[in-house]
Order: structure tokens, then C-alpha cells, then sequence
């Protein structure tokens, strides 16, 4: 077991890599005072999963109420969230009874949320079984839920008291989900690792087959990624903003296409390559970089062009990205690869041209 | 005008308290950056006041969208609060583009919800207009709705930048809102301020004809002691809890005879008499003590008994306390007049004695 940690002062908390970790519910002792917990969890990972982990929390006499919500994108909205909270006041889960988030990025986004919201918060535990939570979504204490008109629009800061990666889970996740994690893994050397840029490059296919020492280190390198981060601007007033490379054409592109249609991580994938496109465009990159970065793209099986939803439609969708300001879209581009900067003044006319160039798919 | 400070270091915030500061947007200026806001009111308060704030906000060029709620605690729910999120999304408000509540507690605990959780945190200022948000609700960043099983469940620790109480606004509260406030007034008094309470005593005729000095000192001291509690404990991990005296009570009444139908304010003048009528049956107070709080109560206009639901029905709704820890039920007492504790241990006997004694209006 690898531990890493997220230094945010009083709300610092650990992340726990390693194989075999759902059986080792001791590592939550301390944040479970009255040994009762809710896990929050999907209706394909409960079947799982679920009963290995209250077997591991009933070995520290603990408790536990299940929520059960059906899985996907297309449910993280405030209908689903209203589930899980009639599930808590209904077992009378208190102020001091931890949520655990047993799933993907959806659940753990979700669980978070709540856990910032039930009783005005509780605490919460990410126990993420996809490659994409374990690199990205599980740390960092981004919560909350999807808007029909916009990804991830109601939410919260709220960090978790534990991240619980147990890399076992890997084995049972489907091809296309462990390539959409793999996105997240790339965005990391692109943003500010290029060391783990070419260790991506000559170890894709290690990744591809699960090898579990080369997922291992993906992991753990992708969450010290993040970690460093997150401490140093946890409320994304500046350099948090740069884990949103490929993000604002990738949301726009779920959302556009309707939630659940396309996997997070395929939309990044394909708003990355907009991105490195658009970066082109500004002078920044070459045309040779920005084939470099859709070959690993293509490589680990992503999407490299975005659906034709029409350059209208991308404009009215992105025009609602969070990271909008005075009416200005600012969009994370790279100044070089393994570099990004955050940019306000794209003419729009090479923004046209990149929607144009890169979504036709 | 006066002002106090809500002391947490990098977000204190000032309360400023006065007449005419509705006309008073400069105050705001500073937390608008992009010369635009989104104002939060009722189908009440709009049209009493709604014009007269967008006139102010004019004058520091600052425009407005305004967001018109049904008003009533019964409608402090989701799917209001949806209304909100929809209006905020559909008019592209930014992550800088401050909410300004415009109303009374549930306008208040609302919109900060609303602020807290749009776009993972918008910036917020809270323009009470009623008594009762005046001295308690909009100080101290309680932010939530209701959920069928339970009040303020769903919600967040969540401060604003300031918060402007025109006193004007008080000559259009009826009469019943009136009291509903002094309720809360009187709280303080009870939990930590004797000599406040002695001049409540004193002055409670002047409070009830809007005497504009008496009401004036009224909310200035009732905020003092507001702003303490909070700067001491944001997240009522201790002493804040002592600001909920007969809300335990007050909640599963407001509950229990469904949102609307008791003001917050009665509910806890009800309720601080059965938290009285149960402190003295710990052997805390004495009968005439208890009388004497009583009929404080009682001259404001206020209720001092609850309705009568049943002792199991509020063995039910008060099981759900947001207070409840370990399955067990923790009350705010009186050990004397002027000095409330948190009590977890209470004899179920008592309780008992007390509803049979206090709740059959």
C-alpha cells in the first residue's frame, strides 16, 4: 500500500493506493465514532463489491445502511441525490455517521455531495473502483451534480476524511471505462509532468493490459499530481483551474449529447485534442505536437473528434462553463506540452475554426 | 447606521443596521465586480421593495436579474430551489455574480443555499427585511431547505459577504411577523444575555408599537450576541448549538402541523417553553421561572403551548433532530435564566411529562 497526502491544514486527509484495501476497513476506524455507516454505491458495482466491503466493516463492528442508485451519468441529478438523502433520514443517519462513496466518479461526486449538504455536512470516505475516480475524481473534494443545461453546475467544495483506492477493482472494469480513466491520466503529463508525458508513451500498452504494477504507478503518480494541486489552490481561484484541460469542450460535448451518452473521459479525450488544436491556432504548439498528443490519445482507444453538434451549439454550451467570467469563456490551453495556462482572449474565430476542424465525429 | 463584525478572520463580514440602507447599494459595491447581480425575493416583498433596491443598485451601475419565489416556509424546498438554479443558469450568472437575498429567513436560507451550492459557491449578501432574519437568520451562514421528514436538513455552513438590515423595512411586517421575531429576540436573552432579557422585559411595549430606538437596540444586541456565538463556533461543534433553545420543540412543530401553518418564531416560542417547562422538571429552574419566561412570551403575543400532536408523533419528528447523536436525543436547557447547556441525557419520563404539559393547543 502506497499513502499519499492532500495537505489542506486541519482538513488534510490520506490516500490509500493499493491491492486489497476494501477488506481493510481498519484504516477508517477512527472516522467511524458510533460504528455505523451509509455507503452509497450503483446497481453494477453493488453486486460486486458491496458485500466484501461491510464484511471488511463488520470485522471493526460497524454497521451499515446501503443506498442503491442505478449507474450512469444520465442519473447524477437532483432526483437521484434526493434518494439518497430520503435514505438517510429514514435510518436516522446522524451528523457523526461517515458516507462512503463505493463507486466511479458519478457516485463519489454525488456522495460528496450529499455528505457536504445532509444536516448542512457530514463526513464522508471515497472508495473508488474506476481507474477515472482513483486518478482523478476521488481527491480533491469536488462534489456535486449535473444541471440539464450544464455538467457539474450545483456543487460544492467539500474534501473527503480518506481516499481508499483498492487497484483490485481495476480488474473487473470494461475496456471503454478503464480508457476513459486513462484521459484523465494523460491530462496530468500534459498539464505539468512531461517526464510522465513519455513514461505514458512507452508504457500505454503495459496499461492497456493491466499491468498491475504499470496501473500501480499510473495511480499513484496521477494522484500526487492532483494532490499537490489541490493544496495549493483548493477552491480553484488559479491553478486548479489548469485539471480542466479539454474540460469545457468535454462538457460541453456530454452535456450536448445528453448525459451518460458519452463517458467523462471520452469527452475529455476529445475536448483535449480540441484544446491542443485551438493551442495550435494561438501559435503555441506545432502541427507535429498536436499529432503527438492525438496519437496516445488514439493509442489508449479515446475519441479524437468530438460529435458534430454544430458550432452554435458548442458556443451556447461552453457560454455556460463555470470558468466563464464577465461574459468572457476562458479556456485551458497548453503553451507548450506539459504545460498549460488558463487564456480569456480567444478569438473567437480560431475557436470556430478548431470546432470545425475536430467535431465532425 | 451601526455596524458589527461577524470576526472569522479572512471571511468576516460586517452587519450593518439602519434605516434607509436599502438606498444604500455603495455599501455593496465592493463585492460586484462585473457591475451585475441576481436578486432573490418573494411575491411579498417584490413588489414592496424589489424596484427600490434595483434603483440603489443602479446608482453604482450595477445591473440586475430578479428571481420572484412563492413566499412561505412551505415552499423551502427543492424544487423551489430549483427555480432558482434554473433562472441563475438561464441568465449565465457567473461564479463572481453575487445573490442578493431580498426577504425573510426562508428568502435568507434559501438563497444562501442557493449561493453556496451554484457553480460549487457564489458569493452572497443578505438583505433582511423581516425582524426575525434581522436578529438570527442572516447572520452566521446557516444555509438550507426543508425535506418532508425534517427542517433545514439539506444544507450548508455558508457565510455571506454582508449583511444590510434596513429598519424601514419593519413598518410593513404584520403584526404576527412582528412577534415571530421578538421570539428569537427573547433567546437571546435566555441563553446568555440576563440583562438583555431584563430590558426586554421593560421595553416589550415599545418593541410591539415599532418604537424605532427600542427595536433599533433590539436588533443591534441581538446581533452582538448572534456575531459572538458564531465567531466562537462557526460549525456548532459546541456553544452555537445553544442558539437552537426550543427549536428541538419548535421543529417537530413546524413539522409535524406541515411548513406554513406555525411561523419559525412561534414554533419556538412554543417550544422554548417546553425546553423551560423540562428544565425545570431537571430541577434546573423553578416554577416561577418557568411562569416568568412564560409570560414574556405571552405579552409579545406569542404561543406557549404546542399543538397537540401526540407524544409519539413528537418522539418521531424530534428523533430526527440534526442534534441527535449515538440514537440519543441532546436538548437545549436552562440550567438558570440567562444560561443554557446542551443536555443528552434527559429521562424519557420527563420528556414525556413535559409534551403531556405544554403541547395540547
Amino acid at each position: 500500500m502506497q499513502t499519499l497526502t492532500v495537505g489542506l491544514g486541519t482538513r488534510s486527509y490520506p490516500i490509500h493506493i493499493g491491492s486489497g484495501l476494501l477488506d481493510r476497513a481498519e484504516l477508517m476506524q477512527q472516522h467511524v465514532p458510533h460504528g455505523r455507516v451509509a455507503i452509497v454505491t450503483n446497481t453494477t458495482i453493488a453486486p460486486l463489491y458491496l458485500e466484501r466491503l461491510q464484511r471488511s466493516l463488520r470485522s471493526i463492528d460497524t454497521s451499515s445502511v446501503s443506498v442503491i442508485l442505478p449507474d450512469g451519468e444520465e442519473y447524477k441529478n437532483s432526483e437521484t441525490l434526493n434518494l439518497v438523502y430520503d435514505a438517510l433520514l429514514k435510518n436516522r443517519c446522524e451528523r457523526t455517521t461517515p458516507l462512503i462513496a463505493l463507486g466511479g466518479g458519478v457516485i463519489g461526486d454525488m456522495t460528496g455531495y450529499a455528505a457536504a449538504t445532509y444536516l448542512r455536512g457530514v463526513p464522508y470516505i471515497q472508495v473508488p473502483t474506476t481507474l477515472l475516480a482513483q486518478v482523478d475524481s476521488s481527491v480533491g473534494g469536488k462534489t456535486g451534480i449535473n444541471h440539464p443545461l450544464g455538467k457539474n453546475m450545483i456543487g460544492a467544495f467539500y474534501q473527503p476524511k480518506m481516499v481508499l483506492a483498492d487497484t483490485d477493482t481495476l480488474n473487473t472494469l470494461p475496456d471503454n471505462e478503464l480508457a476513459a480513466g486513462i484521459a484523465e491520466v494523460i491530462k496530468y503529463g500534459l498539464i505539468r509532468d512531461l517526464e510522465f508525458l513519455e513514461w505514458l508513451e512507452q508504457n500505454m500498452d503495459k496499461l492497456l493490459a493491466r499491468d498491475t504494477a504499470a496501473l500501480q504507478y499510473a495511480i499513484e503518480r496521477s494522484c500526487r499530481n492532483k494532490a499537490e494541486v489541490v493544496a495549493a489552490d483548493e477552491r480553484e481561484s488559479g491553478e486548479r483551474a489548469l485539471l480542466n484541460l479539454g474540460h469545457t469542450f468535454g462538457h460541453a460535448i456530454e452535456s450536448g449529447m445528453g448525459y451518460g451518452n458519452w463517458l467523462h473521459g471520452e469527452g475529455v479525450a476529445a475536448g483535449t485534442i480540441m484544446a491542443a488544436d485551438l493551442s495550435q491556432r494561438m501559435g503555441w504548439l506545432g502541427v507535429e505536437q498536436v499529432a503527438r498528443i492525438r496519437r496516445l490519445f488514439e493509442r489508449a482507444g479515446l475519441p479524437v473528434t468530438g460529435p458534430d453538434l454544430g458550432v452554435e451549439k458548442y458556443f451556447e454550451l461552453m457560454g455556460l462553463d463555470k470558468k466563464v467570467e464577465g461574459g468572457r469563456m476562458r479556456f485551458v490551453l497548453l503553451k507548450e506540452v506539459g504545460r498549460a495556462v488558463v487564456q480569456a482572449d480567444v478569438p473567437q474565430q480560431l475557436l470556430r475554426q478548431t470546432i470545425q476542424a475536430c467535431a465532425h465525429g
